[in-house]
């Protein structure tokens, strides 16, 4: 993704798909001695079927001038909220230099930003930073505490609104643009995130009945929030449904396309919830619930996010059960990652080192296999001579225990929301995976290990930075605003009732794959083991 | 006017006639955990019998602790533009301060305010200034040239908008109010003084085929503009037809109601021009044209604008013809304004002292007439030791010629337009006459001079200020902006050709009252003296 931005992006038509209109404007005649801004706005009408065109302010004060020195053929950066136009931006039709948007996924750790050309629809460039509010506190419940301080909400907001300044302006540099070349802005975050980006008081959100300041935000102009891209321009932030459901998971499910399918289809992004969606173009059901923080990095002592060094996949090799183990970047391993610990769980069962229960079968682990003082197993993945720190690198029968409470949690989740909409998982056309997660997770080995269904491989497609993507797709199509108001009318939210069902459903899940074999034909179990 | 600012205003309903509503907003909870923002809406919703209502964002950014600190009961400053509605402003329903509007006649002279309660539509003070571009030129030509400098717009702009906020600081101060109490402005001006004031390029009004930047400007945002008013709030500045026909002739319509009669009326406000309004609920013809500067106060060494000291009313005593000057402020006599010069003038000619050309009849001007050394007649008003500047008051004969082809343009504009829709002057159900010199003219000279028809006295109208009016009417109902545009849509503007039928009309209407005495009736002429 980082390498290709445009890899993921879906196809955009030719001009008639981006957000900016070229347009032959009336010239004036004693005839036609109607004003610059109307004669602009009556040759947009036909151009875009519709009877209802604005034009901001900041275009006004140029129009005058540019429509004269550009022949009346200008290029109009167009926004359309409900039924009506906008014309936030404005250049003139043979200025070479492009009318430009920005995309932004504003994670609580990590803020991923594209430029966009509005006309082409074509990726820029891409640059990231780390969230500058997690000097403040890296969890957002800590931040919203932090609000309550005099002058706390407006110093979050400063720090996030900086760093996306700074990263606009090194974005601008590489490309020979202006920030203020930067017509559309789409930020897409979680409803904490976006209600701290906006200034917008966040306190209610983590106090029954958890109600946030707004559920769907009208575009901003820049000077609002203090963005420095044009003033003209508009800053659009994601819709939320409530305080966990928010704008990121919207885009999520605008860029997956779940909501334009007419087959239902399942959408998983995995953070420190598991949030899914089951739908398709008539319907969203969506959900979100604790998965364990074992499926990002939380494994014990040496679980670590994806990076150099980190264990990402797993290979058992039978007969001898010998270990090959990758490494990012191909460095000596310094723990593992969220992918590596689903493979290697997934490997230790299909090699007959766990049984279904997912305890350590000691006679398959041989000598990796050691109890502490405490009388706890732990296995060797690497010994210290092969690690990066020079400690070797073990994972615990509580690491796995956690692990397989994660994975439960994760398919009865899976289980109860196709439920939920008369549906077994089996039906599900579509199985998309967003963020890193998808990005990095090995499917089989998920559905070895039961946490995801065993469907087709083929079935599962990882689509990345889904926040990103689909900010990206509100600024490659004039309906983009629409298509995010269409989602978020028809999302209904199931709460997750910890109830004796879920509980019966959990127990079911937590063996490896589930009580019932008969829902993994592909896993094949000879007693308590995988037949090997 | 200035002494009761509430004197003329319409009357005004109540709650629901004005621009802010209470309400009430559902408090949420567990089942009902929709944002604050929308909770709001969907309570102003059915109050406004309406589907489109939203939330100004500094609003928003109040919004979640007004809310619980006001027990959920709150003021609302609304906007209303085209179907939509928007809350522009934001008090707690129990706060005593009130949420206040500000009406602004923008004159190329002169500036008017009014401090409005947007609540009750009650003026709560009025103030005015000279305007401060008057020191870079008094006229606007002068001024638009001006903007061709480096930052000239920029400089006439800031000059106008610091006026207004000095102003607003004044009038803010008496009531114990802040600026930011000031939630909706409503501005009428001509087109270029609007242009100037929100900071649009002027220059091709003046150039054929003199195109403005903008008829219909959107309501703008105070900080565009630099005015001191509440951020939430809105500036609206009347729209306009052309470069000739602005925004304060729009707002003389609406203030005069000539938009809602059901029978035809004539509106005049005499300037530098005449510009002239006939018509009613179905449609308005309007023109422009030149009646003279005589009008106003342009008569010769000794016209002076209305003020202390200034003759404005004359009357002369048969039989003995003796004068009687009437001075504002009772003081000594200065020079004469224009309601002055046209009182003198009837009273002239209906004491047998001017003949039907409007020449002096020497035998009946006695000694109050003399030659200069070129020859000219002068007669004396008031002698040395009677003026305040020891220096006789004296009007000659070309200055009473130049008022004849003043009241004669007048007359003619009057026939013509009324012409062009197929109605005759005596078919006008009601005359209203705006501005000061509306206030101050004597209809019964006006037609003894046949400036004005011979219409029954009952229906002459002064109207006052009436681009103030008008621009404070907009803040006392809802549907104001649905108004204007209602009255800008219908208007038909005429262009006054000067062609042979016009100059005819003239030349007829050069006589006093006409040369055609049977329009008017209560004028009874014996050879071509008034039969005294």
């Amino acid at each position: 993704m980082a390498n290709d931005p445009n890899k993921h992006q879906h196809k955009v038509g030719g001009r008639a798909a981006g957000c900016v209109q070229r347009v032959t404007v009336h010239r004036p005649s004693l005839e036609n001695n109607t004003a610059d801004a109307e004669r602009l706005i009556e040759s947009l009408k036909p151009q875009l079927n519709s009877r209802c065109v604005s034009i901001d302010f900041s275009v006004l004060r140029q129009l005058p001038e540019l429509l004269r020195d550009s022949g009346h053929l200008v290029r109009c950066a167009m926004l359309k909220t409900d039924a009506c136009w906008q014309v936030a931006g404005i250049k003139g039709g043979a200025d070479p230099s492009p009318m430009a948007g920005l995309a932004v996924d504003l994670g609580t750790t990590r803020v991923v930003l594209q430029l966009i050309d509005l006309e082409s629809g074509q990726v820029l460039s891409e640059t990231a930073f780390d969230n500058p509010q997690l000097k403040i506190a890296p969890d957002i419940l800590a931040r919203i505490h932090y609000c309550e301080q005099p002058r706390g909400l407006r110093h979050l907001q400063a720090l996030i609104v900086d760093g996306l300044n700074d990263a606009v302006a090194r974005l601008c540099a590489a490309q020979e643009l202006n920030a203020t070349d930067i017509f559309l802005t789409a930020v897409a975050g979680n409803t904490a995130m976006a209600h701290l980006f906006m200034g917008l008081d966040p306190r209610w959100i983590i106090r029954e009945p958890y109600i946030p300041a707004v559920n769907r935000p009208d575009p901003v102009k820049p000077a609002e929030l203090g963005l420095s891209t044009n003033p003209a321009g508009r800053v659009i932030v994601f819709p939320n449904i409530g305080s966990y459901f928010g704008g990121d998971l919207i885009a999520g499910i605008l860029c997956s396309g779940l909501d334009s399918r007419e087959t239902p289809a399942i959408l998983v992004d995995v953070g420190t919830n598991a949030e899914v969606v089951v739908g398709n173009r008539d319907w969203l059901m969506a959900c979100a619930g604790a998965a364990g923080p074992a499926l990002e990095s939380g494994v014990a002592s040496i679980g670590m996010m994806a990076g150099p060094g980190a264990i990402d996949r797993v290979t058992i090799h039978l007969p001898d059960r010998r270990f090959e183990l990758h490494t990012i970047g191909d460095q000596p391993p310094r723990g593992i990652c969220g992918s590596g610990v689903i493979d290697l769980a997934a490997q230790l069962f299909l090699a007959g080192m766990l049984d279904i229960r997912g305890k350590f079968i000691p006679e398959n682990c041989g000598q990796r296999l050691y109890k502490d003082e405490n009388g706890i197993d732990h296995l060797v993945l690497a010994p210290a001579e092969a690690s990066a720190s020079g400690t070797a690198l073990t994972i615990s029968q509580p690491d796995i225990d956690s692990l397989i409470r994660s994975k439960a949690a994760m398919y009865t989740i899976l289980e109860t929301i196709t439920a939920s909409v008369g549906m077994r998982l089996e039906e599900l056309d579509k199985f998309y995976i967003a963020g890193t997660f998808g990005s990095f997770i090995n499917p089989a080995s998920a559905i070895a290990l039961g946490m995801l269904p065993d469907l087709p491989l083929e079935r599962y497609e990882a689509i990345g930075n889904s926040s990103l993507g689909g900010a990206r797709q509100v600024l490659q199509s004039p309906d983009g605003l629409e298509k995010i108001e269409r989602i978020r009318s028809r999302i209904t939210y199931l709460e997750l009732n910890v109830n004796q069902e879920f509980m019966n459903r959990f127990s079911a899940a937590k063996f490896l794959p589930h009580t019932d074999t008969a829902r993994f034909p592909s896993i094949r179990l000879h007693g308590d083991r995988v037949r090997l």
